[in-house]
């Protein structure tokens, strides 16, 4: 079976930046997470690294090209990321390549771009235990998870409203030590991508370390691997009146000239 | 009962430039669906029309404070409309403003930044026979339509595939003289907005003066009056850990420093 | 305005045997549900009472027939309803009529029915705070709720995995003071009937007394409203060759004789 | 790779008393959908038939639990399948496995418990053309359609409205010579089986010797593959106070006894 071909997205800045996280994510919170899918599966994917100071980002036309799955992380940075890498992942996604965005990615570009909602949600940072419950314990995304919990000790607190869709799979909800609760494993099929928003994250604490973290990030990854894709997904053809399926005659006046483009 | 505020949003473009168009829509396709506004509910309405020349495209966030329901209008100046408008759009939809997009529209900046998605499709345009089904007639917007059917006898086609998210209710769908079929009178909601897309209405016929098409965007409008606002729907909110529902101790070490902002 | 027609259903049997209950709703919980809706809406609602113990549990063709929104509360008798006003409850659902499923009624069974899922849920009885969040500020069903959350202090506790179809709008979700989670306030639209399901309310604690509680279900009501109805939504009607919109010749064998009803 | 174990029922009633039936499906309608299967995944699956005639309809606790997609013919017999198989291909849906309704299955027990809706339609039996046009070209259910469209000579039609939620994923949707459409290739997810409804079959005509046909059951199959199982599904386990996530104190009054059972 051919590999999976994963490309991790990271704006890799606070770990640069601050002395917490660069003490958690020595090498980047991309090489954790890289690490946590070669552990689970050694053989089952070809992982490419694209951060955010490389020239397009990382996200050339021939890295999406041969991208089956990409996952976002991304806070600090959201706004710095061009437009039209942005164009090209939802185009990409679309197409039918997986998207796995993870925790303050829920307001990166190409994810509020995806959802079209303002993806705008509560949240506070005082290292409080949150507890994210399966809402489907057969669904592939919570496979190995064991009592259909998942107990993390510190995390920052994301509370609902959460600006998004109504999900086409509820996969998890977070329970908040300080009280509120979260919609943190959402599903929804756009175009024929697969995305999937995983909530757990923070930069300050060792989320991606943590075992199970990193087994819902692998199942996920293997649930959005695309089972078709469609190059011509954003264009829009003419279909001339002598090439209908059913003889017509063509009748009435026109906007445009024979032969030309549609307006975009 | 006060009446609902419309406004009715269009390029005005072809009108101005087209023979045809103009023999058609001498004052605008926006006010052909206004007069048609009023013959079905001449006391129910306050009408405002904005075209892309005026400042703002005539919708300034005043116009939009004061709009219930937004119809659009657009087709070859749809690059032309400012993202900052876009934005503005998306934000009062997203509130609870109710949004009806017509035909061409499906091109338009708001349309696709709300669905998220490529918006394309397949298009002829030939004047030929279309045939509008009824998927619910139970529905709202379809209220009024004799035996669950429009037949429009001179109609440019469009035809699958629709690049849409699966619609939250399918109230039309099309049959073409030529042959192929189109989800014609779809809908979602998305944040508090009621969003609804119908596809009848080239400008080279007289769509807008059909007494049924009439009734359909009545319909529509009363459907997407907004039952529900909230003003805050794109802010993002700290809640300090002192200020949780259930008393915690803040633990660990942050990446913000206190009271301020979150990322965007 | 005419009066939004209410129809209360209780199986009304654990007020009549269980001593704690007696006390807290000595007239059912219907009688309780009833005086919340007066309470609020004077002079909206024309309300109906109907229980297990009524011929045809009250729910008759005639009572249907004249109901708009029917609220349903059970628990202990689910078995006990009779299919074929399960059946009625059904169509009457799809033809447009509200229906408002409370707490233990996720087991009743026209809501099974109306779902097709499992309708499961996990469970605890040990009267411990809930506080239900508001997914969505700007919803109907959430209209007056202050700060976006409801606090009851003492409930029975319904947790996640909660077996139902994705939810088209997620009003509520509830965390518990055991560190459990449920998806507690639920919107579905079936055929033209609005399903809201709606969480709180157990027998043995004054839930339905509660200002809070009894606002959503007003608003839920009011959200519920039919807004169009299809009597025929159960039939499926034959259309004869020669009844066809387009001109077709009859090609080939028939299962069916000339006129004959379809399989059912 | 183990082989995907696929279950094909078929009522088997009309091939054995309509001679125009017995012609075209000599052996019964099952056994040209199983000579499809093997034709194009000869070593993919192992398949077992089930018929109405058979103990419990073919249909036992034994091979339902080794089924991972169940196929489903019926048309005149449809009443008399018992209620008792249907709650165990319900629960088996849920639990995971996978569910293809062909046809005159729109009214099928098993399909309707799930969609919970009418599921009726219209339909006119006149051998008319019928054109098939996909709505997602990358979706796996249509790869290897060519052109987007499938196109039929004689077919029985089935037309708009069709008494189904709001499907998850359109794949297909139907035209007609005759002027109707139909939702013809439906997706949803109920519990953890994958549902799709697929409208071609009519019994008179050889549509399932059609390569192009089988070549979409052939997808269709692979598609609804179980991704995950719960065998849990259809249980409500209490979790007592003693084994609550957060310690808690029990308060106020209960219905149930220490250990009793909820009801159902």
């Amino acid at each position: 079976m051919p590999k999976l071909r994963v490309t991790i997205w990271n704006e890799f800045v606070h770990e640069k930046k601050n002395a917490t996280v660069k003490s958690i994510y020595p090498d980047g919170i991309h090489a954790v997470i890289a690490e946590g899918l070669k552990e689970l599966g050694a053989d089952e994917f070809e992982i490419t690294i694209a951060t955010l100071d490389m020239p397009e980002h990382g996200l050339t036309e021939e890295v999406l090209a041969s991208t089956d799955v990409l996952i976002w992380w991304g806070h600090c940075a959201h706004g710095q990321v061009e437009d039209v890498i942005v164009d090209r992942v939802q185009a990409r996604v679309l197409q039918g390549m997986g998207f796995i965005v993870l925790h303050s990615g829920h307001f990166a570009k190409p994810f509020k771009r995806l959802m079209g909602t303002s993806c705008a949600l509560k949240w506070r940072e005082a290292g409080e235990k949150e507890r994210l419950w399966v809402c489907n314990p057969g669904h592939p995304i919570a496979a190995g998870i064991e009592d259909g919990v998942i107990e993390l000790d510190q995390t920052e607190m994301y509370g609902e409203p959460f600006g998004i869709p109504a999900p086409d799979e509820q996969v998890f909800i977070s329970w908040f030590e300080g009280g509120e609760v979260f919609r943190s494993g959402n599903c929804w099929i756009r175009g024929n991508g697969k995305i999937f928003y995983f909530r757990p994250g923070h930069e300050t604490y060792p989320i991606y370390h943590n075992t199970t973290i990193r087994r819902v990030i692998y199942n996920a990854v293997k649930w959005a691997a695309p089972q078709g894709w469609w190059e011509g997904v954003m264009k829009a053809p003419n279909v001339p009146a002598d090439k209908a399926p059913e003889p017509i005659k063509a009748k009435g006046k026109s906007i445009h000239e024979a032969g030309q483009e549609g307006f975009h």
